[in-house]
C-alpha cells in the first residue's frame, strides 16, 4: 500500500509535549503496517518545560519542533510545511503537548484557540476528506478543526466531555481499547492514556486508531 | 508470571540520551508479556545536550535522571537504588546515552569506563545468575560487567566491533532481526538501532531479546 501518513508532535514528553509512548506507538503501527511516517511540529517555544520527576516547572525555555525532534530521531519538519495535498492521512498523538503547544486547552478549555499552523494543516485534511485520528487528548481540537457536532471521545472524564460539548463537539464514551468513527468526516479517536493504566493497554486503542486510519485512505469505506 | 523487570535508562533521545523507540519498545513488550517494569537512571549531568533537529551541541546542561522521567512518565528511581535482589532481570535500551552517560564508550572507545552505579547494579545481576538483555550500543559494557571472554553483539559494525573485542568481549556478528546469547552468561544482545532501517526492524530484534530475557528468568533455561 505505502500510504503516507502526517504525524503531529508537540514536544517530547507527557506533562509538557507529546505523549512518548503514544507517540512511538503510533509511528511503530504505521510501519508495521506499510505506511510511509513523517513527523512534524510547530517551531514555537513550549508553553513550559515540566521537571517530569518532580511535576515541577523548570526555568527553562525549550522549542516544539527542536524537542519533537527527539521522538522523531531528527526527521521532523515544520508544521507550516505540511500540506494535506502531500499526504493520505493525518494522525495528532495526545500528551499535554496537544493542550499546552498545539492548543491552549488546558488553560483555557472551552474557549481555547488552536495553533494557526496546526489548525491550517489540519483543517486541510478535513476539507479534503483524508482521514484523520486524533489521540487521548488530542481531541480537543475536533471542534476547532471540524465545526459543531463532529463526533470523538476522550474517554469518559466528565469535566473534559462537558468541555467538548460546550465547544459544539458530540462527546461518545469509549473504553481504552476502542475508538470512535464519525463516518461522514473520516475522524478516529481513541482514549490513549486519558484511561489506560499501561502502556499495552494505550497500545491496544492506537492499533485500532492507525488501522481503521489506513483502511479510510481507501476511497471505498 | 509477573516477572520483575529493571530497565536502565540513559536520557531521552538518541543523540545524548536514551534511544526512544528502543526504550518505549521494550516497556510495551515486558507489559504485554505481563512483565513488570521499573525504569532507573543515573542522578547525574548529561554528557551534553544535542539538538536533535541540527545535530549540533546546545548551550544546556539537563539531568540523566530527570531527562529519562519523560519516557518513564515520572516513574523512574536513582540507579543507586536498584538491587538485584528486587528484581528477576535488567534491560538496559541504546541510544548515545548508553555510550556517552552510562559509560564514555562514545568518547573514549576501548578505553572506556562505565558510571559506578550503573555497573554496581548491572554486576549485581551477573554475579546472582539474573538474565540481563543490552541492546544497540549497551554492549559495549559487557566486557566491563562480564569481564574476559563475555559473547554479545552491536551488530556488523567493524570498528566497534573491533573495539569490543580489544575490551576482552567476544564479538558475534548479528542481523537485526535477531539476538545473539551468552548461555551460562544469560546474557542477551540485539543490534536494534545499531542496524534498523526502520521502527519495526528494531522492533523485531527487541521483542525477541525482551521474550528471551523473560523466558531465562525461569531457573530451568
Amino acid at each position: 500500500m505505502n500510504k503516507k501518513v502526517a504525524v503531529i508532535l508537540s514536544g517530547c514528553g507527557v506533562y509538557d509535549g507529546a505523549e512518548i509512548h503514544e507517540s512511538v506507538i503510533t509511528l511503530l503501527r504505521l510501519d508495521q503496517r506499510g505506511a510511509q511516517a513523517q513527523c512534524f511540529a510547530p517551531n514555537i517555544a513550549q508553553h513550559h518545560v515540566i521537571n517530569h520527576l518532580t511535576g515541577e516547572e523548570m526555568p527553562e525555555s525549550r522549542n516544539v519542533l527542536t524537542e519533537s525532534a527527539r521522538i522523531a530521531r531528527g526527521a521532523v519538519k515544520d508544521v507550516r510545511e505540511l500540506k494535506a495535498e502531500d499526504f493520505d492521512a493525518l494522525i495528532i498523538p495526545g500528551g499535554f503537548g496537544a493542550a499546552k503547544n498545539l492548543s491552549d486547552f488546558a488553560i483555557n478549555g472551552a474557549d481555547c484557540s488552536v495553533q494557526p499552523d496546526v489548525l491550517a494543516a489540519a483543517q486541510g485534511f478535513a476539507a479534503a476528506g483524508k482521514p484523520v485520528g486524533l489521540i487521548c487528548i488530542a481531541p480537543a481540537m475536533a471542534a476547532k478543526i471540524y465545526g459543531e457536532g463532529v463526533i470523538c471521545t476522550i474517554g469518559d472524564d466528565a469535566d473534559t466531555a462537558s468541555a467538548l460539548q460546550k465547544m459544539g463537539a458530540e462527546h461518545v464514551e469509549c473504553v481504552v481499547s476502542e475508538i470512535v468513527e464519525d463516518k461522514p468526516r473520516k475522524l478516529v479517536t481513541t482514549p490513549a492514556y486519558m484511561l489506560a493504566q499501561s502502556i499495552s493497554e494505550a497500545a491496544s486503542g492506537i492499533y485500532k486508531l492507525v488501522d481503521r486510519v489506513l483502511e479510510l485512505t481507501h476511497a471505498d469505506h
